[in-house]
């Protein structure tokens, strides 16, 4: 039996299971997966590249499930009032090849990279961590809020946008969830006194939102809107600072805010959650989570959704055919 | 707008539009697409393999239409009452990277095969055949019986399969479609005064059902079973004597009849349907399309689906979120 979750059905889901809720058991999924790191393969990117966007396929896999995210990047959308980037993926079974879960993954895309970044701020960030800020209000920044709300007890949010309006649609959107929104004039405001920076702003360029004078000991950087080729946040004399995991090393060299340097030293996440490599070694290390986001990430976010929406007759799809004899395929029409 | 296609909605839309006419139409995009053939982006299937079977992620896209399809191949499925075989997939607007449709594709691929056969042998077959052969009654045999009556108009079908209950569902499932289907005791009972043979056998080895001996002149044959490495149908002798057609050469080299010379003479169909090649030059000529899917045929099959869902509201999904603000995606929840 196959699975199917379009947008309405997950609303219900996170309705049902409650936002925090699911982030907490999605983090916890992230961790299971990441440690497993080993164990999974890690295709390559199939992309179709056109002269206005790109359509990629993502599958990864186990011993056990396969899955794989449809996702288009399409900058020129926003134009036309449509979504950046939409994704949609699925869930299958390695030891039948069926498919169990289809779903949308335009929303589940954003929670998985909030919870992705709530986990390696876990182990990152320092324990007495109460001050978020974060820099830029697009349609990421909100599931950062919540994810590191759920997960680090961070309830304030300092943030800062070039649109004001975006600024207050954050703030809207977020005291619903207790999270208290600081709406500032400046990045310099913005990260005033905290100690986590979420840098998620879109300009397809080499910004700088934050150098190194501007950033006291002890903060973790959760660096999410580097991430392709071209696209950077943070200037090369604060990344000389910081201690830095990423996802996948040679991805995030490409993609990351470390492709401008390859002499910066990496570490990967997996190491992190296995406790093979501890990121903070001290109350005053800088540390950075460099994010660019991984097939991996979707594949826990998928199996979390299977987990949750399986035998829920509401969800149940008719995706594949079910035939009393194989042999009989045209028998059903 | 994406559209979602379930079994039951195709089967909806099989019988408002008839499976006759659907064939009809979906022979005339094959047509259409195959003609475009330089048009399209030709990209390697992504398999992912395990001990027990394979699932694979076929894309392809011209400057309009980006279409990818899920296909796994289990052969091990049938010992527990399952398809070896099940596919979904989507067709996605290139423009802007939204998915326009994402549909079961288990049934589409059946249709899609038979129709890709009924358009080579429009080409192929003498044009005053009346008589159908298909050796092998498994999942893909009335599909095949279907198209050619659709397309050729060939009425009578004689079958052999060595499970005498396979012929009789096929006789029972081609029955209300007004073909007639005579079951035999032997391959050579079968094509007994066959104007074209289908061969669709599923056993994954070097098969020999016809020899040239066995085999008329003037005879269209429509090899299907012969679709991977190892998996042959017809012997070598019978190849030598024929004008042979394929798909994709670089892919029928390795999957089809035609891997097991590599000195044969093969052309693609695309030179078929736009006239530069005439694969019959005589009522004697042993015309072979030795098919094993493409791509492309995924593509055509889909494009036709959209174009009949399209702005009916019954086939409505909600895969993709409709957002006001494109920033606000929390918004939804």
């Amino acid at each position: 039996m196959a699975y199917y979750v379009g947008v309405s059905a997950l609303k219900s889901l996170l309705r049902e299971t409650g936002l925090s809720s699911f982030v907490l058991q999605l983090v916890s999924y992230l961790q299971h997966d990441f440690a497993a790191w080993d164990t999974f393969e890690k295709s390559p990117r199939l992309a179709s590249h056109s002269n206005v966007g790109v359509i990629e396929l993502m599958p990864t896999a186990n011993n056990a499930l396969y899955s794989f995210k449809y996702v288009n990047g399409h900058p020129v959308n926003t134009q036309k009032g449509l979504l950046t980037v939409t994704a949609f993926g699925a869930l299958a079974d390695v030891e039948t090849g069926y498919p169990l879960l289809l779903s949308e993954m335009t929303v589940l895309t954003a929670l998985r990279t909030a919870a992705t970044s709530a986990l390696a701020a876990k182990y990152m960030a320092r324990s007495n961590s109460t001050t978020h800020a974060i820099i830029g209000c697009g349609a990421q920044s909100e599931f950062q809020a919540l994810a590191f709300k759920a997960t680090l007890g961070l309830n304030t949010v300092q943030v800062f946008d070039v649109d004001e309006a975006a600024m207050q649609k954050c703030a809207a959107n977020l005291a619903p969830h207790g999270i208290q929104v600081k709406k500032c004039n400046s990045i310099a405001e913005a990260i005033q006194g905290a100690d986590v920076i979420t840098t998620a702003t879109a300009a397809k360029t080499r910004a700088t939102l934050l150098t190194a004078d501007m950033v006291p000991n002890g903060v973790h950087l959760n660096a999410i809107g580097g991430d392709c080729p071209g696209k950077t946040e943070l200037h090369p004399n604060l990344l000389a600072k910081c201690t830095i995991v990423v996802e996948f090393e040679p991805q995030s060299r490409i993609e990351g805010e470390v492709q401008q340097n390859d002499g910066l030293r990496v570490t990967q996440l997996t190491d992190v959650v296995t406790g093979k490599y501890t990121p903070r070694t001290s109350e005053t290390d800088i540390t950075l989570f460099d994010s660019v986001g991984f097939a991996l990430e979707d594949f826990s976010v998928l199996r979390l959704v299977y987990d949750l929406v399986k035998g829920k007759e509401a969800y149940q799809s008719d995706l594949i055919p079910h035939l009393q004899d194989p042999k009989n395929l045209f028998g059903i029409l």
